[in-house]
C-alpha cells in the first residue's frame, strides 16, 4: 500500500535522509530539537541541518539551503518562522523532496489570510509532487526505528519504549503526553504523528497509508474535530480489512464544544452524538477516559468486532473483595452485564484446587489467598468456557510485591480468544510492565478498565457501504426551506407514510369530499413557527368549523403578522397516535449525513433523548436506534401499555435516511415531526426540509 | 476529644504497647505480618507476640497468653482463626485492654450464626470496657507515628509516606491501594483504618473521635454501604466544626448495587441517590473517580464550604492547547462554567510580560512558551482577582523535564484563598511530588481533576439540625398501608393541600352538594393498583354519570375481583393542573429519611429524573430540589409555556418531608402522586402511606 502512495508514508514516518530547515544552534530553542532528538535517540540515517547564518549547528556542519545539499532528503522539517515557510516549501518541492513538515502556526487557525497562505502551501507542494504535514505540526516521531523527527519536548527522555502502536494527533503536545505515559507503563509506540492543521496529509490519509506498514498493529487518535470524514472512513475500512483496530479520544463532550444548529434536530443532534455515531458506524472504538486510549489496544489485539459478543456477560475475578466490587460497580454503571462462575466451573475449581467459590456475581478467590494455581485454574475455566465476552481480573496487594501469584497466571493466559482485562488496585508498576510485555491489557484505574470493556463490547465492523440507488427527491431549491406542504410531498417521494391532506389556494372554496375532523394550517414561508403564530387550528369537526377557523385565522394573521404572504391553506386529516416521534435527517458539519430519532414533544429536548447514526441506515439499524431511545419505551408495551407500531417507525427512519444516498447531498436537513405512531402504522404529520 | 473517649482513639491509632494474639513464626503467613511490619517500619513501642505453641516468633520471645504478659497492652490484634476469637476477646477485656482488633472473617457477613457470634464479641468486649475493631479487619495502620498494626501486604514496602490524611475503609485491601498509590504520588497518610464489619467501632465513631487528633487534617472514606448514618452525621458535624474535610468514595453507582423497594418512590430513590443526598447534606464530598479520593483533600486544605463559590466560574490556564482543551471539555461536561481572563487581566499580562492572551475561554500561554514569569503573572492575576472559584492549570511537556518553568509558579502560589488544581498532561512524577510537598492539589488525570473540581464547587456545610416540632401524624398503624382516603387525611394533617373529596360508605346515597366533574374510586385495601383494576372512573360530569359509573364499577369488581372487600367510595373533584409531580418520602434502609420530587407520569421512571435530599428539607432546599428536576422545567415557563406554581410545590415537598421529624419514624413511606401543579397552588390528588 505504501508503494501506491508514491512512498510518502515511508518518507513521513521512516525516512533515511532528512533535513531540518531553520535548525538552531541554541539547544534551548524548539528549532534545535529535531537535530538534538535524532542524535539522542540514535537516528541511523542522514540528517542535514540547514541554517544560512552559521557554519555549524550544535557542532555539526550546517548547510546554507536545501539546494546546497549533497542529496535530496526524503523528508524536510521546516522549523522557520511562518513568513519564510512558503519559499522553503517551493524549494523542497522543486528538488523532489517527498514530504515536508511545517512547524509554524499562524495559518488556517489564525483567520482568512492564514487560510489563504495555507492553501498556497498545499498548492506549491503538490505542484512538485510533494506531500505536506502541518502547518502547526510537531512532526512525525518514529520510536520503533528511532526517527524522532519532532519538536515535542517528551523526546528529552533518555529513552522511550518502541512498540506497534501508531498515534495520530491533532494536538502536537498530546504526542508527548501519550509517549511519556506509555513509556511509564511499558506501552510502546511505532510512531506518533502530529497532524497539525491537516492542510494536506490528514488523519485519514496518513492512517490509510499506514495500514500497510508491517510495524503497525493498531492506531490511536486524539481528535479535536473531524476533518474530511470520507478519508477517515476509507482509513477505517482499510484498517478493519487488515485487522488493525482504531481507538479514538475526541474532545467535544461538553455543550460548550457542540455545534449550534437551526432546527429542533440540529439542537438535539449535538455534533458529539453525531461524532459518536460516525466512529461507531466505522468500527472505530471511542473511549471516554483518556488513559483507556493507551490501554485499550492490548485488549483488541488479535480480535475482531463481533456481534455475538454483545449477548455474553463479563466475568470479574478478584483477589480483593473491595477492588472486585469496584470493578463490578463500574462495569454495571457502564451497562455491562457481569455474571459469576457456573456451577460446573465452581465444581471444577473445588476439585482441582480445593477452593469453594460462592455462587456470586463476583468471583472472589480471596479465601484461598492469591495463589498461582487457584488463579490460573479459575482463569482457564472462565476463558475456556466460551461463556464470557471478556474476563476482568481485579488484583489486590499481591500485584505490588508478589506478581508471580496473581499476575503471572494472567500473563500465562495471554493470547486466548477471550481477552483478559487486568486491573491492579495498588500502585503496581512491575505488574503493569509484565502485562504490557505479554500484550495483555492492563489498566491503571478501574474507571479506564470499565470504559475500555464497554468500548470493546460495543465494537462492531464498519457498516457496509450502501448499494441502494439515490432517491428521487425532486427539484433542488438551493438554500430554501420547504414548508409543510412541499416538505410532506418530498417525504412521500422518499416512501414515508404521510398524513392525508389537501392544499388549497388562499381563496379556494372548501371541497366537499374532505374527511373530518381536520387540522387547518396557514401556508406561508414567513411563518416558520406556526403554532406560536396562531396559524394552526386543531380538531375541526365539520365544514362550518373549518370555514370559521379559516376566517378567524385570516383575520388574526392580518393584524399579528401583517407582512406574512399567505400562500394558501393546508387541510389535514387529524391523526391520533399512541405516541409521537421525531425523525430527523441532517448533514452534520463535521461527520456528514446523520439520521436521528427521538420521542415527540418536549421530552426529547429536555432529556436530550435521541439516537443518532450516520445515514443511511437499514431497517435493522433503525430498529436498534429506536430501542436506544428511552422515551420510546413507552410505545414498546412498557408496563402493559398498548404497543405502537415501532416497525413502521423503523421504516420511516430508514426511508428518511436515504437522503444521504443523493450524491450531492442537496438536502441539508429534513425533519418529520411529529410522526404519529399508531397501533398499525406510523404517519408523518408535519415536515420541515431545508436545501443546502 | 480523645480523652472523652476514654482514650480508645489513641489506643486504636497510636498505641505504645501492643500484642498480637496468634502471631505466626512463618514470615509468609498473614498472621506474621503485624509483627514483621511493626519491626520493618520502626515501631518505637513495645510489641508482645502471643503464641502458646512456640518459644519464639520471628526470632522474638513469644508469650503463651495475654494473661502471661508482663503488662497490659493498649491494643491487641487477634489474628487467630474465627473459632478462637471470642475467648481472646473475653480475656483481653478482662485484663483492661482498651482496643481489640479482630482479623477473622466468618461473622455477620456469613449469615445469622456469624451475626450472633459477632453480637457476643461486642457484648463481651463492652463488659470489660473494651472497644472492638472488626471483625474482618486488616487493622489500624498509623504511618505518621510508625505503628503499622496491620495485615495488609502494602506494608511490605520499604517505606511509606507520612502525612496528615486519615483513611477509614470498609474494605481492608483498599487501605493498601490507598497507601501505595499515595506513596507513588507523595501523598502521605497519618493513618489508615480497616473498619471491617463495624461490629462496635464504626466509621462514624472512629472519625468523630479522630477529629480531635492534631496530626489529622482531613479524612477519606471508602464505603461499600452506610451503617449507622446517625454516627456518620455526628462525625461530619464535628469534622466541619474543626475545619477538617471528609471525602468519600462509595460503591453502589450501578443498578446491581441499588436496593429494591416496593412503591414508585422506592424504585426511583435508588439508594445511591439517597446516599448522594446524605453525603451532600452533611458536607461530605463524594467523588466519582477513585483517584480523586486521594487528590481532592489538597484542594480543600484551609478552605470551607461556601455558597458564593457556586456563582463563580473556574479559570483554565494551560501551556498545552490540546491538554487545556481536554480540561475545559471535562469541566464543561461536569457542569462547571469555565471563563477566560478579563480584559483588565489581559492588559496587565501584556504590560507585565509582553504576552497577548486571546479573549478566549481557555487561557493559553503556549505562545509565550512555558516560562516562569508568564505563568506566575497569569496565575497571580487570576487568583488575586477574586473572580474565580478555582484555577485549573493544565501543564504540558515542560512538567516532565522542566517543572521550574510552569510547575514552580503553581507551587509558589500555594496557600492562596482561591485554590489551584494542577493537572500535568505527560507522565510527570517529579512535578506531582513537588505539588504534593507544597500541598497543592495535583491530578494524574483530567478526569479526576474535573471530578474533584465539581465536588469542590458543590461543597456545602452540613444542613442545620431541624428545630421544628414533630408533625401530628395521627395513630400509627404498624406495617399497614393506607389507601387514598386515609392517606390524603394524613397529608392534610401535615399541611399539604389535598383534593376536595367525599368518602361514602358502600351503599350511601350520593349527596346533593357535590361539585362536578368528579373522579370516582372504589375504596378497598385489596386493590392497590386501582387503575389497572378498573376501580377508577374519570370525568363524571353529573349525578347521573356518577351513579352509573358506581353501579358499573360495582358490577365489574364483583366479577373481576370477587375477593376484594369494598370499603366505600371516594368521590374527588377533578383537578386539572398545568402538569403533575410526584413527591415521595421514604426511610432509606441505608441513610434514613429522604424526600424526593419527580415529574409525574411515566417520565420520572423512564428517565430516572428525581431529586433526592435527606428529610426534612426547608423551603429553600425544596426549591433547589425542584430546580434540579429536568422534567419540571416544563412547568417553569420553559419555551414560553405557562408557568406552574412551583413555589406551592416546594411547600408540598417541605411539608411532606416533616415526617422525618417524628422521632420514631413511624411512617416508612409516604407518596403524594400525583400532585397537580396549578397556575396558583399545588394539590395532592392521591396518596399512599405505609407505616413501619
Amino acid at each position: 500500500m505504501s508503494s501506491s502512495n508514491g512512498g510518502w508514508i515511508d518518507a513521513l514516518v521512516r525516512p533515511s535522509t532528512v533535513a531540518v530547515v531553520g535548525a538552531s544552534d541554541d539547544p534551548k530553542k524548539d528549532s534545535a530539537r529535531p537535530l538534538r532528538f535524532l542524535r539522542r535517540h540514535g537516528f541511523k540515517g542522514t540528517v542535514w541541518p540547514i541554517n544560512p547564518m552559521r557554519e555549524t549547528v550544535l557542532g555539526e556542519k550546517a548547510w546554507p539551503s536545501l539546494a546546497d545539499l549533497p542529496g535530496v532528503p526524503e523528508h524536510v522539517y521546516i522549523v522557520t518562522a511562518a513568513e519564510r515557510v512558503e519559499e522553503q516549501v517551493v524549494e523542497a518541492a522543486r528538488l523532489g523532496v517527498k514530504v515536508a513538515t511545517v512547524l509554524a502556526d499562524g495559518f488556517a487557525e489564525a483567520g482568512e489570510d492564514g487560510a489563504e497562505a495555507q492553501r498556497r502551501l498545499v498548492e506549491k507542494a503538490h505542484a512538485g509532487g510533494m506531500r505536506l504535514l502541518g502547518p502547526n505540526s510537531m512532526g512525525a516521531a518514529n520510536v520503533a526505528d528511532a526517527v524522532p523527527f519532532t519538536t515535542n519536548a517528551a523526546w528529552e527522555a533518555e529513552s522511550l519504549v518502541p512498540g506497534r502502536l501508531m498515534a495520530l494527533s491533532q494536538s502536537g503536545s498530546l504526542i508527548g503526553t501519550l509517549v511519556s505515559r506509555g513509556a511509564a507503563r511499558g506501552i510502546g509506540f511505532h510512531s506518533l504523528v502530529s497532524v497539525g492543521n491537516e492542510a494536506d496529509l490528514d488523519v485519514g490519509a496518513i492512517g490509510e497509508a499506514a495500514v500497510g506498514l508491517d510495524g503497525v498493529d493498531a492506531f490511536i487518535l486524539f481528535l479535536e474535530t473531524v476533518r474530511r470524514p470520507e478519508r477517515i472512513a476509507a482509513f477505517a475500512r482499510a484498517a478493519d480489512a487488515a485487522g488493525k483496530p482504531i481507538v479514538v479520544y475526541k474532545l467535544g463532550r461538553s455543550p460548550e464544544a457542540q455545534a449550534l444548529a437551526v432546527s429542533h434536530t440540529g439542537a438535539l443532534v449535538g455534533s458529539d452524538k453525531a461524532a459518536d455515531a460516525f466512529f461507531r458506524d466505522l468500527g472505530i472504538l471511542r473511549v471516554d477516559q483518556f488513559e483507556a486510549l493507551l490501554e485499550l489496544p492490548a485488549l483488541l489485539k488479535g480480535r475482531r468486532p463481533d456481534a455475538a459478543r454483545r449477548s455474553k456477560p463479563v466475568a470479574v475475578v478478584t483477589t480483593t473483595g473491595g477492588g472486585g466490587a469496584m470493578a463490578v460497580d463500574r462495569l454495571g454503571a457502564a451497562g455491562i452485564e457481569v455474571e459469576g462462575a457456573s456451577d460446573a466451573l465452581r465444581a471444577h475449581v473445588k476439585q482441582a484446587v480445593g477452593l469453594s467459590l460462592k455462587p456470586a456475581r463476583l468471583i472472589d478467590v480471596t479465601l484461598a489467598g492469591a495463589r498461582y494455581e487457584v488463579m490460573k485454574t479459575v482463569l482457564d475455566g472462565l476463558l475456556d468456557s466460551g461463556d464470557y465476552a471478556a474476563v476482568v481480573a481485579a488484583i489486590g496487594s499481591s500485584a505490588q510485591f508478589l506478581p508471580e501469584r496473581a499476575v503471572q497466571p494472567i500473563v500465562d493466559c495471554a493470547g486466548h480468544d477471550t481477552p483478559i482485562a487486568a486491573a491492579p488496585l495498588p500502585q503496581a508498576d512491575r505488574a503493569l510492565a509484565m502485562l504490557s510485555e505479554a500484550e495483555v491489557a492492563g489498566f491503571r484505574s478501574v474507571e479506564s478498565m470499565a470504559d475500555a470493556v464497554r468500548a470493546f463490547m460495543e465494537w462492531r465492523p464498519p457498516k457496509p457501504l450502501p448499494t441502494d440507488p439515490a432517491p428521487e427527491i425532486g427539484p433542488a431549491r438551493p438554500a430554501a426551506v420547504l414548508g409543510e406542504a412541499d416538505g410532506l410531498d418530498l417525504l412521500d417521494r422518499l416512501g414515508l407514510t404521510t398524513v392525508e391532506r389537501r392544499l388549497l389556494g388562499p381563496d379556494d372554496a372548501i371541497p366537499d369530499d374532505i374527511v373530518y375532523p381536520v387540522v387547518l394550517k396557514a401556508v406561508s414561508a414567513d411563518l416558520p413557527h406556526k403554532t406560536e403564530a396562531g396559524a394552526v387550528a386543531l380538531g375541526l369537526t365539520d365544514r362550518t368549523a373549518l370555514e370559521a377557523a379559516r376566517d378567524a385565522m385570516r383575520a388574526h394573521l392580518k393584524t399579528s403578522a401583517p407582512g406574512a404572504a399567505l400562500e394558501g391553506w393546508l387541510v389535514q386529516t387529524m391523526v391520533r397516535g399512541l405516541g409521537e416521534a421525531l425523525v430527523g435527517y441532517r448533514v452534520d458539519p463535521e461527520v456528514g449525513p446523520v439520521i436521528s430519532v427521538a420521542p415527540g414533544g418536549i421530552f426529547a429536548e429536555l432529556y436530550e433523548d435521541v439516537a443518532v447514526r450516520t445515514a443511511p441506515v437499514d431497517l435493522a439499524g433503525a430498529r436498534e436506534m429506536i430501542a436506544q431511545v428511552t422515551g420510546l419505551r413507552a410505545l414498546a408495551g412498557w408496563r402493559g401499555r398498548q404497543a405502537g407500531d415501532l416497525e413502521a417507525l423503523a421504516r420511516t427512519v430508514a426511508a428518511l435516511s436515504a437522503l444521504a444516498l443523493d450524491p450531492d447531498l442537496r438536502v441539508a436537513e429534513a425533519e418529520a415531526n411529529p410522526v404519529m405512531v399508531l397501533a398499525d402504522g406510523a404517519v408523518a404529520v408535519d415536515a420541515l426540509v431545508r436545501f443546502a
